[in-house]
């Protein structure tokens, strides 16, 4: 099989270096170029880069010059993990000038015309590529995933939206610290201690959901109805996201079914059997104490999120726990199913 | 001045040893008595209690023996922080022998005739124990403090509905180690980890919540009108529960009338000028980081709960976080105020 | 292949889910029988044990009944995770009822004709078990696995005690909470703080050096003839054990000696190709903070022990810092190795 | 009582605030000027400095702008604690501008004429300063304290050595996460985990221990000649270092002859009942797991050291563990009892 070749923007943060572990051995994807904005430059990549995560650094990034963030880097396609900061301007630069430009940064999450998806939940979003194609006929094109915390709410309410319609949602998040990327959250911070506060990350979450679970419209988003809260927290977990979710729905439906839905949840991904793709995107835990970030982030290879603790409330309608590997499934992981699912479809 | 002379049933424990030391120097009380359900007995308090806050043990109980809980001990009242198992028979021994019993345990808080007291927010129920009087004529009663998290959420909702009437309230939790006991949550459990669940945590924050804020008529409590959701969870902090909060009122107020209303809240306690009241209940924080276990925990010596982040919600009326010492204000410390209140109106 | 039939004892606890972990899809072995000493029995596996291991429990044991841990079971050998106060007796009578006892507890290691063993150490210490044929004619046995971090500190020792000859060591240990088992270390003992007593765990490591790094001279034992201190201390890490050893030689070597003498250590498991036995016992590590815990506990899937900043000392002769996986190379890993090597020599 | 007006250089860091946080209220010095060499220039102190000790930052400080770390500034002395790159150059032009310099810096500890000072170990050596007055005449001089480590392992050696002569000794230390500053270590490095490697670290402790121990002759400190192992690793506890320390002695004292010298330590800083010096510069304990960083590094409100598990060792002496509170006696608080001392004996 033909293999992608692949430049990695950011890579050597956090999550640039959980771009290059899940796509060692990919059968799609091969790394010819890696790009970070900071003193990396003119190192190899195995000079630059202080590996963190688990397991040594794929033999095959190693000896990569680590280049400028710019176009032309030699590859297809860029995926990207930059910081806000510098994404807008080079994430457009690299769509300008004919590169897919497939995007774990926040800057054109909200923009009208890119995608902001999750393959499970709003694949029919990518007709916004043909409106991208009006305005920038280079072959580039910008496609998006959400938030970290974002994407698994989304996931979670998704077929519950499908089947029994959300009306309104509150979701409040305990975050992992790999979430603020390398150094990130000071040690003295966190030791002993909760930080009721992630810039920007209310509002990424309050925005972003009703734009994924929003309508194809007359060549445009039409944002779901639905209200939602989020209140977040940065507690002392290495990895996984949890958020803690009520959810009222236009029609309450019996728990049962509402189980149902989650466990039961398929979609195009598992339909065209897409090389990251879980079997089951979403899994129930019945037992009290699941999920928990340290047995159940790694589901699924990082890609499957758990629910757990699902009850009746007694303010909405019903409550629950969802947990899900944030720099997998919530970020690189993410992106790399998007560009999955972009091959087959024929957008790449 | 006359010092009560007091007993502390559950001596050992962690609220035990947090009655040892906030009664240490308290001008109105001394201990006389500890007692201790477990293999304790016969031994001294410093053979038999592994000490584990900050500090030294107070000199004045390295001696005193480790009684059986239960009727006679040498005191003129009890502070009891049995666990829930044989707290309601052991206390009630001890309020049908004629002692007054200030209890942390939950095995009376919801019976129909005890008052579930927050010196600040429902003094009033103070009157139940003319009702326990007509059942038990002994001299002795029992006043319950209620559970750590309710403690703190309602301290801060009081004042709010007051003002502006509650109709609705979602509170989620994150909880310290402390309020486990000792040994408590096994270490491998909560390192790197975040557990969803804490044993009827939830249905003591809903149901006690109700009862606090709930008028006193015809010589019963009459339940407050309003909804409580909670969930909880344990995350790895020694000391200091934390929530995030939404509420719905009857009449929204401005943002700047519900941060007045809980910043000026005072109360009867602090009017009284009793010993353990801090001289503001609720410290309102506009930091966007604050209230944080490690740096807010000890306010007011650990009896002033901290709100902070006080935003519009998008679901809710409006949503903020709130904190407190969870065995201070939310136990020993509770309890202590409790009996300074009784001294004051005169019930002991 | 044939495989063995083995039966677990101490099944539900934390080593005890390590053997079944690490033994399912083994090529040599297959558990028939799983036995604890606790209330799990009657009960099946699945159903008695709070699986605390990433990843799921094991199918294949799921429906298997615990039993209790006494002669006979089910199986061709056992592998023993008991508790010291229990494993004396225990293990006692299933060697006497004929069963080979491949143990990881402490009861029997410094018995005079009970191997100790370390396969890439002192194999030749096997011959003991002529010895305790003599005396147990059953056709049972008892091998031992060291204490964990006797494990890694002797790893690291032998190579060098082959070639310079070690007169002297003096190993500070930092351990990891699941040394202590489950629940084992409270979480209010260990948040925010170091605890510098491991009960046993010193004297432990001092006696069974000597032993292990001893001759088998005249069907017994003579320890080696080197002083070795142990200062033992529980750090807040889940996994992987790490000491701090400076080593005095009869010869002392160029620094580029000793880092050859450990990074080319191979021995009879990696010639003999044992299934558990990593391709290399030891790797050297040159970077300036290496060894962690968290980046180098699963080298060589557990079974491969890090040492790192190897120095010249300033007091002895020579300094480095040492990790290995406690549960694996310290204790399950170890005596499955210790099984396969069993095999290999046909002494089952 | 006259007050000294004092100057804090690098007054935003951590050490800077727990100078500011332990000057509050003291009898002989009041701060007039704070200067950091950071971005918090032309703002005041309450605007630059984020508080991340407990309690409330003293309102003293607030409204005092930050200035450059440069003379003049409006004070009688500084209290330094400037990063190593910059104290060289600006602790020498403050004490050439006529002001006395009291450094917690490293940069000028080893200098021949400058006193590495611990009031109970070594007051003799503040003669140096006639020697700098020499070279500088200006009546600015610079007296330094021993790095964090270094402090508690020499003010446990002192006695020891001054009654049985040590040797050699051989350190182990675990230290917290504020020995590195703010915002120092990243919590994605310390979960879970343990750092084998803390930058200079193992040097200071080997070199500044003998220069304190060395007899002022002819001069000048004649180093002690005594044998100094350090290995240094950073664990994940806040505040409190822990030393794991063997000893070997010219003459072997008994184990209570040992203990007495410890216990019973007491120097010119208790006799003159200078404020900040603790009554029992040395608490030795008995209990089998104690000291433990939590427990005991506010011991004598910071100031006191704790030894336990003393016992013999098995290849040197004795063997021992020692804690301090690495940013008050190790730190600020070491640097203000040396200014305590120095007006004691009319150098100020």
């Amino acid at each position: 099989m033909k293999k992608y070749r692949v430049g990695i923007l950011g890579a050597t943060g956090m999550v640039g270096q959980r771009f290059i572990q899940l796509l060692e051995n990919h059968p799609q994807f091969e790394i010819t170029a890696v790009a970070a904005s900071d003193r990396s430059q003119r190192k190899t990549y195995g000079e630059a880069c202080t590996w963190r995560l688990n397991g040594e650094m794929p033999n095959a990034v190693r000896s990569l010059p680590v280049q400028p963030p710019q176009p032309p880097l030699d590859c297809d396609l860029v995926f990207s993990s930059l910081p806000g900061d510098i994404a807008r301007e080079t994430e457009g630069s690299f769509a300008n000038a004919g590169v897919p430009v497939i995007s774990n940064s926040s800057a054109f999450r909200m923009d009208e015309d890119v995608p902001l998806l999750i393959p499970e939940v709003n694949h029919q979003h990518l007709d916004l590529l043909t409106r991208q194609r009006r305005s920038n006929t280079s072959g580039g094109f910008i496609v998006t995933n959400p938030n970290c915390s974002t994407i698994m709410l989304v996931l979670a309410l998704a077929p519950l939206h499908a089947a029994f319609g959300i009306t309104s949602t509150v979701a409040t998040t305990m975050q992992a610290l790999s979430g603020a990327g390398y150094p990130g959250v000071a040690s003295l911070d966190i030791i002993d201690n909760v930080l009721p506060h992630i810039g920007g990350e209310e509002e990424k979450i309050e925005t972003e959901t009703t734009k994924i679970l929003g309508r194809f419209v007359n060549d445009a988003i039409e944002p779901a109805p639905m209200a939602v809260s989020a209140q977040c927290h940065r507690v002392n977990v290495a990895d996984g996201h949890m958020a803690a979710v009520r959810v009222n729905f236009t029609r309450k439906p019996e728990l049962g079914e509402l189980r149902g839905a989650l466990s039961s949840f398929r979609s195009l991904p598992q339909e065209l059997g897409l090389h990251s793709a879980p079997a089951n995107p979403i899994v129930v835990r019945d037992e009290l104490d699941r999920p928990q970030p340290k047995l159940d982030r790694d589901a699924g290879n990082g890609m499957t999120i758990t629910v757990g603790r699902l009850r009746e409330d007694t303010v909405l309608d019903y409550r629950f726990v969802v947990l899900s590997h944030n720099t997998v499934r919530g970020a690189a992981g993410a992106a790399i199913l998007n560009a999955e699912l972009l091959i087959a479809l024929n957008y790449l």
